[in-house]
């Protein structure tokens, strides 16, 4: 938004030379909100825009932009620059930075780091794509159960400038193993000569570092927590994670999900980053899944195709039947799913899943046939499209339709619940199994119908 | 989890009133888990259970319950210990509760709060429900800007307790109007006789508390931040909001999402809590309005019946042709709204994702329609259920299908945008239009190409 207001302005302000003035629009500005100016405005002017800002906010602002353009930025900066941004960058932010760029890059970045922070980089790195050592900090300050109230504060005076968070403050033993985290209000709140042992509790809560980040997610939402310890095996403590990744990794999971049910796989990078070809792959294979599924309602029909020559009115519903089955199946399928991902359901509900769709599936079924029937009836007071004896056709029609939408209720609101059953995820292999099963047995149920009813009639 | 595993436990020690036991089972438990298994035991034991936890933490586990059980719980409290925990909930837990409940027992549990705390319950009650008023706590912390570090210490010491959070200290001026926002390292990493003037640079990003909550997750998520203030308009300091909540709203407007995209309305409430009249009533208008565009079909395939009387075998492949425009839509339409909620794309976009979608649209309709040629072709070697000209069949159905996906990916990504561009949500309004549209037009196609390539042999 800022970015499209100011475009134009920076633009000219960049061929006119007139670094000052750019200088001064940038003065006193959050470094998210320029961070977002420089988002927006062209590629290639981003460096230069960004090489203008002064080296006490220059780190932070690139902290905001996403990988790419980071790349792209650093890239154009000298190396004196790119060194210091590089070292100044916090843990987290350059892994998420390293980890999206190609192997050989990562190695020269790497050797502009200092080897203190070489060593933090490459230790983050080594932890695997999507685990909590991808997203934590070494960038936290502890104190000693030994050490008064006052002498924490004191330590936390001259160090507190190097941490990501003063809002807990972690108690170690001399060996760096973790024995508790301490919210700062205790310090502020204890007389000075208290021992931080005295307001310890050895009750902590702590990650590993090879947890997965939807584990940390789940952690950090129920027990409401700002900031969460990583240990490794032995209970050492590595870093920390704070709430706002949290922020990202839940939406990134909500977006997989909403792929999924989109009926893809999920893309894994933002919709204009992903090439062409990567998202062809991921949308081709449940297209052919659900292609190759739905090739029965070929057979399917190829079985009634005798009653279809005598009375070819039957196909011209065909469509509408299928679609409403589809359309309720996806209305339940999506709402078990989302149900059983925030935990709303669990399996052992599925009786009274079943009882509340299939009441659902009845209510509107019988909804939409009545309006497929009225439809029907009406038209034929018109035109005689649909032959002498409608009234039969528009009772074949109403019958396919409640049963194919209760059926669809049915099959979109236990299927996702069999899938988590078998350890499977309910949101990437439900629509097909849903798609295909409701539009063949929709069928059936459909010329079934048609059969009983209007068999001496029109056929 | 939890409470599945220990519920049968607990039940048994409740039947032979082995209180002990259970207080015991709790003891040194964070209240989070408390909480959950309090969820999962049976319902009848909820408030037994809940009445055998000692008092300095039956208020806070009571936080982690949702609020139907919450509301439970207090009706079978005696008034005392109803009075006492209401009175010690946290401000936005407690407006979470009460939002939740009707009018009339809203009253009733407002006359239960002291004074001082009924009057912060009706304010925070008065803003408009998903505002963050609605979300605020007034439990903060304000120093003067002529405090020294030292007194502001002093006074963080002797009132810390009665602050939701430490991490962000509020600079208001003698009429309570926010100057500043601080955060408490500053405090900390100062000479205690420095000035907070001094430490303060009046520049703070705040709330308004009628903002919705979908902005203040905004403004979170752009700039990192654990805590925000909330002020009116003459930016006197109301509350603050702390990012915990923000994982909440995030997973809410996800759901409103996700639902919406499965075509129905929003459900407001989970699914195990919301009636199923309701449920059917957010159902039945999308399944309405598809039902009525789909009718569309029964009149596009009415145009093509003399066709279709000559040539049956045409109708074997309508499904099939239908369900490839409509999978490969939705794919489109669930990535384009994901990627507008996201942000990642751009009304001005446009152009480039129809380029994108297009290609897309044609690898992904030529392979279908390839996949479908060798079907029909490969079965002619077995059967003759196609007829003589089955190859002719088979290029028909392979340019449906085609076209139909080339349109379904050209429609499914263009709509959201133009929803977009006329201010309605393209999460809601789009499937129905898609579903439609590509199927009445894939139908079109379907004939269209049939007539052209079949005329003259089959019909």
């Amino acid at each position: 938004m800022l970015g499209n207001l100011l475009g134009p302005e920076i633009s000219e302000l960049i061929e006119t030379r007139n670094f000052g003035a750019i200088r001064g629009l940038f003065e006193g500005m959050p470094a998210a909100d320029i961070g977002e100016i420089i988002s927006e405005i062209a590629e290639e002017n981003q460096a230069i825009v960004f090489r203008l800002l002064p080296q006490s906010n220059a780190t932070e602002v690139l902290e905001y932009l996403a990988p790419d353009e980071q790349e792209r930025i650093i890239r154009n900066l000298g190396n004196e620059e790119a060194t210091r941004i590089l070292n100044d960058m916090s843990d987290d932010d350059r892994t998420a930075l390293l980890e999206e760029l190609p192997a050989a890059i990562v190695t020269q970045l790497l050797t502009l780091l200092s080897p203190k922070e070489q060593q933090v980089a490459r230790t983050l790195l080594g932890y695997p794509e999507g685990s909590v050592g991808r997203l934590m900090t070494t960038e936290f300050l502890t104190v000693r159960p030994d050490w008064t109230i006052g002498q924490s504060l004191e330590h936390i005076r001259t160090h507190g400038n190097d941490s990501e968070t003063l809002n807990v403050i972690y108690v170690t033993d001399a060996s760096g193993r973790l024995i508790d985290d301490v919210y700062i209000r205790e310090f502020l709140v204890r007389p000075l000569e208290a021992k931080v042992d005295a307001i310890h509790d050895n009750r902590f809560l702590a990650l590993r570092a090879t947890d997965t980040q939807e584990v940390a997610l789940s952690l950090f939402k129920k027990y409401d927590r700002n900031t969460l310890p990583v240990v490794d095996s032995s209970d050492m403590l590595l870093g920390i994670v704070t709430v706002d990744d949290m922020l990202d990794i839940q939406e990134e999971v909500a977006t997989e999900e909403i792929q999924k049910i989109g009926g893809m796989e999920a893309l894994d990078t933002p919709y204009m980053e992903t090439t062409v070809a990567e998202m062809i792959r991921k949308r081709a294979i449940w297209l052919v899944v659900l292609f190759v599924g739905e090739m029965f309602t070929a057979s399917a029909i190829g079985f009634f195709e005798d009653e279809l020559k005598k009375a070819v009115v039957l196909s011209l519903f065909v469509p509408l039947i299928m679609s409403s089955g589809g359309n309720s199946g996806s209305q339940s399928s999506t709402l078990i799913i989302r149900a059983l991902a925030l935990g709303e359901v669990a399996l052992r509900d599925w009786w009274r899943i079943m009882h509340r769709e299939l009441i659902a599936g009845a209510a509107l079924g019988s909804m939409l046939g009545a309006l497929g029937f009225a439809r029907i009836a009406v038209w034929s007071q018109f035109t005689d499209a649909y032959g002498p004896h409608y009234l039969l056709l528009g009772v074949a029609v109403a019958i396919a339709v409640t049963g194919v939408v209760m059926w669809g209720t049915l099959t979109g609101s236990m299927l996702p619940l069999i899938l988590r059953r078998f350890g499977l995820d309910p949101a990437t292999s439900c629509a097909p199994f849903v798609a295909t099963l409701v539009d063949v047995t929709g069928l059936l149920i459909y010329f079934g119908s048609a059969v009983l009813l209007l068999r001496g009639t029109i056929m």
